[in-house]
């Protein structure tokens, strides 16, 4: 999930003053900028590149834009047979040369002090904001051409799937160290939906990815927020750890997938709202819950951390995850 | 889920006739009238009782409220300890006289030519409403109090849960033929918090309904939207049926747990707005997936019906459902 947000004051600062939050985005000094802000303050174990999931669709030609208070929305959602037809896949290094220059910076920048994750939306996620044209509340217009137009829906799940692959090996080739697919909506699909028009893309991606760099593996990190009842199928296609929000049990999690895949998570992010005791408490429960010899497992919120948080709480949760981690792991 | 709804002509007629859904709601003739009239549109198995499951709060005191495109709301959310500790249980033939007024009209109407079902919302989904005020996208404020005071949250619960108990007996005594039980936020909780702070109460209400009426079973019905992942502890509670939303896989759900409870489900709603040629085959897809031998099956949407839905696209779900359901339950 992203680092950096709306409940730093340091990060309102620098947005105020890029303007707006898609000129952030496309500024790499900024966006850099935004990057190193959370490991300044807390002793984090990695970076997570400052980006957004739609840069890949507004390089494919659909403008986006932002309100205020609505969220993102594209000029040209994708309604008509044509345009779908149209589509191609962008060059990374040409229309998405400011994400790969702040990749550059932010390595630059880091020395070498904690790794970079990069990340991509999966092409689900992608093609939900590309055919609603905004957040929804029931992907009505998606769930209709899966439905009706299932032709439609491939041609734009597999020209988001070519562009997704290019975006992170462009991203691995300038320097990212690690690459996260988000499916932020494929949980919102039925069983057999989500194995064909979100799970098999994510798989050709994973396929196509750069695998090792510099003679390091760069690691893939597979995440569908609402996936844990399909956990095994995500587990099998050859991603390197696997991303779970916090309605599964972690301890049950490990049991189902942790010989094949690492696992990363699950705190919900509303426990940041609580008491720091408290906080302690459940962060605790979660690394019980993964139990010991907790190499496999990855800390990490469930999903995004909430502008509302107080930047203190995510210290303590920090805290409290280096100080009781070290200790299981010695079990 | 609610039979009647904006998609039907009939039902916006009424409604604009009574003011306001909320005196929809409260107006017995009323509420009977649209609550009829899918059964006259359809060949529907059963007549689902038209109601709200705000109007319990309502009648806790809260004053329920809607306003146009934000839904409900109310005026005196719980936000501070002593309403919390003030809150009791309403006698529902007083406070909600209405509803019990309105299931003798229906059962009058009815004939016996089909049984009618009453239902109730959770208590955690209905906690989540009276702590919020409205709608959520993040259930910060409940999530707060359930990490931060979880004292406060079992106190609502509690009453809320003995709520329900005596508001469905006495759906039960005017004469619903089965009830169900929605908890339409219960999914949005972790693995831990939602055994505590949902299924446990739901388990309470199980365990505290009539049983038995006229000589016939009065079979409970629990739906916890998002918990495929909890379905054995859901199955275990004691109820009869347990709703499914479209994210399981029937045939694997009843695998886990089909020798314990029916199942209802789960048709993703987004289907109707596919041609009916395709509704017809995701349709029989869902029927398919539970298998020969279906009694243990009654066919559902896996969740509310859109407002955008043409109404001719029902007529053929519901054709389909009885004609290649018949053909299974040979087999």
């Amino acid at each position: 999930m992203r680092q950096a947000g709306r409940y730093l004051p340091e990060y309102c600062e620098t947005r105020k003053r890029a303007g707006s939050f898609l000129q952030l985005c496309k500024n790499p000094a900024m966006a850099c900028e935004v990057t190193l802000q959370p490991l300044a303050r807390y002793n984090l174990d990695a970076a997570i590149l400052f980006s957004d999931i739609l840069t890949v669709p507004d390089a494919m030609g659909l403008g986006l834009y932002f309100t205020e208070g609505e969220g993102p929305k594209f000029e040209r959602p994708l309604r008509e047979e044509w345009a779908i037809r149209d589509l191609t896949t962008p060059d990374p290094y040409d229309h998405l040369r400011y994400v790969m220059d702040g990749v550059c910076e932010i390595r630059r920048a880091l020395h070498n002090s904690a790794p970079l994750i990069g990340f991509s939306g999966s092409p689900y996620t992608l093609a939900c904001y590309m055919v609603e044209g905004a957040s929804s509340s029931d992907y009505r217009r998606v769930k209709t051409m899966i439905y009706d137009r299932p032709d439609l829906m491939h041609k734009i799940l597999s020209v988001t799937a070519d562009a997704v692959i290019a975006y992170l090996n462009a991203q691995i080739e300038s320097g990212v160290q690690a690459v996260m697919i988000f499916d932020s909506w494929g949980g919102g699909l039925s069983a057999a939906a989500y194995q064909e028009f979100s799970l098999q893309y994510m798989q050709r991606i994973v396929a196509g990815l750069i695998k090792e760099k510099d003679g390091e593996r760069v690691p893939s990190i597979v995440f569908t927020k609402g996936g844990g009842l399909w956990l095994e199928s995500i587990a099998d296609i050859g991603c390197d750890a696997v991303g779970l929000d916090w309605t599964i049990d972690l301890g049950e999690a490990r049991r189902r997938v942790g010989h094949k895949v690492a696992l990363q998570g699950n705190l919900d992010p509303n426990v940041l709202f609580a008491a720091p005791d408290k906080i302690a408490v459940e962060a605790k429960k979660v690394l019980d819950s993964y139990g010991p010899g907790n190499t496999g497992h990855v800390f990490n919120l469930g999903h995004g951390i909430s502008q509302f948080t107080p930047p203190e709480h995510v210290a303590v949760l920090v805290e409290t995850v280096h100080d009781y981690s070290k200790g299981l792991r010695k079990i």
